[in-house]
């Protein structure tokens, strides 16, 4: 798991934040939010706070108070104890993109199976700066739409040693999932003592939790597992089109959700999510990568930490149909920021393509690269003597070169990030080779890897019951 | 011109900034460094340092006495007024590719010819995000190697209006590019007032500065032009394989240099010059778009603002051999920090390719594009009443969307930035206007740009005088 000890990047003034702060308040007060669940509506009433039909007026000082519940930080348990991961303070976490009805493989875009579901549990578990598949790495079209989260959760259980996501699509399918998440840790109580799985619950904005959401968070809350409440902001669409009323439209949505969770559960685990991107104004087409969703994120992480919440954000995320040199830029345009945030837990960091609704191969290899690179950069520097290299200099003198100075040689292997997808070769080796670009050698990249995949062992009591309870509860959904 | 008003991202900390300031005085006090030129060394001894043979040892209380005569911030006189530029603060100028001797043009790579030189001049005049063409934005190898100095500096005055950088191959070349801007902007004195040339000259690292560029150096300082003294550091080759011991090295060469540079002539202005990258180990080929040269580059910043000088580095670099996801994805791992480092004088932003060795036509478009994204993501937010847009929520209510709200039609065409290049297009369309993947795009873009370019005009006397000087020289030179 990866820590993140550089700076963040801070760029919201304390005026700025106080005005955010206004902000959401008077949202959540005066215009007040929808909730599509009757149980909710209910439980915030008795609450105390102002209720009209599914509208909500809150109390701020009431939210406040119900979000320091939160634990500021969690830990969250893997299959395989060695990815256990840390949400919160410097740790980030990465999970694969989520939620694409397609996929990309190489020029070929088709509707994802549940083949191209293992695939992509496979290429998680194969590369270790990959904490998690995630959850709906993509959907699995060819399956049954009532089971399917039975089938993801058992490919990702088994074919990944990492934890992966719970499942959102029905109250239904969260208690399938947590089921399955109480076979695989060994009962009820040791996954509420470590959470196990982690779910994403999206606010239907501008304003308004609906009910599949709601209700879906709920058995996680009730379960002790956290929950990403995320707004789901697409500036000019879901929300105003000037970032400042965007975030603090962002932390009216997210907190109230927030204090919800903490009447379900008081202290159950919470990330304040964000999902914060714009729409082209001439066609209204979602933007990926754009230079406002990296000031969101900066801000957001500002946010959450003056909130004393881990966060969500960030990503691979991009516009692009092809994994082409935009796919990349925009890439890195969100990526950075998720460093320079210091971003908790994020989603879609590899295989993101065409504004979510690609699962690209391809892509996820490059996405690696990225990651992997950006990981090494933020690493903080070692001053100390060793590091200074004076002697280096003095062995190797005026005009002479380090190649082969006693210094290079102790430190040659790992002085460097050493890239495994980008290429320096000259150009005459590189065209000898084949001419190969970014995306042709990243699907031989991926190809080798599923070649080499070894699925991880499972304890064979464990396996056994799993089995039995996907294929009992297949068989009552599928009826 | 860009101002950058968003925070530095500073990553040093005081302790290792104190290292790195006794590394450098331990560097040039204790081994010294090697100056080429018979005049520099004369000059060195006269002042005071050990000299021997071409080695000078320096007393580091002196190389800093010398460097605080160096004025902190400067301006630079472009042909046409608007496009003068100021280099220091906050101001960011960004200069295309340097140096390149070929030229990728789709996918023929080929010597760059005088026809390439002139188009890229276009180029660099039509995109306003640029403020200069730069030098030599690729080598016109169908010219006289004595005299294309001459052909590339009237190239860069007439088809562009905006400032150009002075020749360093020979003293003579650099003379003969003075005089060209003394025609241009009214006389010697008018240059001495406000600096018309910025140059480039490179220490031939470690630790030695060649007679070329020392003497090319020196009339540049004579005239008061700004020179830009910049180690050139692969880690690994031309320094040693840790960070720290890079930019000790690196303080060393250049401070050195602005040190000389103040005693050829008290107050002339320079830029402390960061080119640090790194080889690949295992091939001994240099990188680009590194982790390494991202925290160099950020660590250059903090570094050149405790000295209180002015700064160049970053830029569009990359590795990559062809305009594709790592030439992207790299070029964002410079061009991202560049900005957060707040660099003044940004030299190859728009062309580079292959580690340098071309110049891109595609990758011109594509860098463009990210320049001017990152021009947007860092301009800083504005935070009033309007900007917070709570009236906006109170008309779109709960779970409505803004696309018609009054704040968005006051706003919508110029509230996100707006891309020229990134194609957000569903598939759909996407598939059915010919799949054309950014490279393509960008060729469509660059080649009607050229043929809407339309030359600035010049001054009927001045053009004379120019043509006449340069017809005359190239006589000279290639008799």
């Amino acid at each position: 798991m990866f820590q993140n000890k550089m700076p963040r990047y801070d760029i919201l003034s304390q005026e700025s934040m106080a005005t955010l702060h206004a902000g959401w308040r008077r949202i959540v007060s005066e215009i007040g939010i929808e909730f599509a669940s009757p149980w909710a509506v209910d439980m915030l009433r008795e609450a105390g706070q102002e209720v009209s039909g599914e509208t909500v007026k809150f109390d701020p000082d009431w939210v406040m108070k119900q979000v320091a519940k939160a634990p500021r930080e969690f830990d969250l348990r893997a299959r395989n104890p060695k990815n256990n991961v840390h949400i919160g303070g410097d740790s980030m976490v990465f999970g694969a993109v989520y939620g694409p009805p397609f996929v990309r493989e190489g020029d070929v875009r088709r509707d994802g199976s549940f083949a191209d579901y293992e695939n992509f549990c496979r290429l998680s578990q194969s590369f270790d700066a990959l904490d998690s598949v995630g959850g709906v790495v993509t959907e699995p079209n060819d399956l049954s739409l009532d089971s399917r989260h039975l089938d993801m959760a058992f490919a990702a259980a088994t074919l990944t040693d990492k934890f992966f996501m719970g499942n959102v699509v029905t109250h239904e399918n969260a208690k399938d999932v947590i089921r399955m998440a109480e076979i695989i840790h060994g009962g009820r109580a040791a996954i509420e003592e470590t959470p196990a799985l982690i779910s994403l619950v999206n606010c239907n904005s501008p304003l308004r939790w609906d009910d599949r959401m709601l209700d879906s968070m709920r058995e996680y809350a009730l379960a002790g597992q956290p929950v990403v409440t995320t707004p789901f902001l697409l500036m000019g669409a879901m929300s105003p089109v000037t970032i400042p009323a965007t975030l603090a439209q962002q932390m009216a949505e997210a907190l109230v959700a927030i204090a919800l969770v903490q009447l379900v559960r008081p202290g159950a685990p919470v990330v304040f999510g964000s999902f914060l991107s714009n729409i082209d104004m001439q066609s209204g087409s979602p933007q990926f990568g754009t230079p406002e969703s990296g000031i969101g994120l900066l801000c957001t992480g500002q946010i959450a930490r003056s909130l004393n919440l881990p966060f969500r954000g960030g990503g691979g995320l991009n516009s692009s149909q092809t994994v082409d040199a935009q796919s990349a830029y925009q890439t890195m345009m969100t990526m950075m920021p998720t460093f320079l945030s210091g971003t908790n837990w994020v989603m879609h960091t590899a295989g993101w393509l065409e504004g979510g609704l690609v699962s690209s191969y391809d892509k996820f290899v490059v996405d690696i690269e990225i990651l992997q690179s950006l990981m090494a950069e933020f690493t903080p520097l070692e001053f100390n003597e060793a590091s200074l290299a004076f002697d280096a200099h003095v062995e190797v003198g005026h005009g002479g070169h380090f190649l082969g100075a006693a210094h290079t040689m102790d430190r040659f292997r790992d002085c460097f990030y050493r890239p495994f997808l980008t290429n320096s070769d000259n150009y005459e080796r590189w065209m000898r080779l084949g001419a190969k670009d970014t995306r042709a050698r990243a699907e031989e990249i991926w190809k080798k890897k599923l070649e080499e995949y070894e699925k991880p062992e499972m304890d064979a009591q464990v396996l056994a019951e799993l089995t039995e309870f996907v294929a009992k509860r297949k068989s009552e959904l599928d009826a």
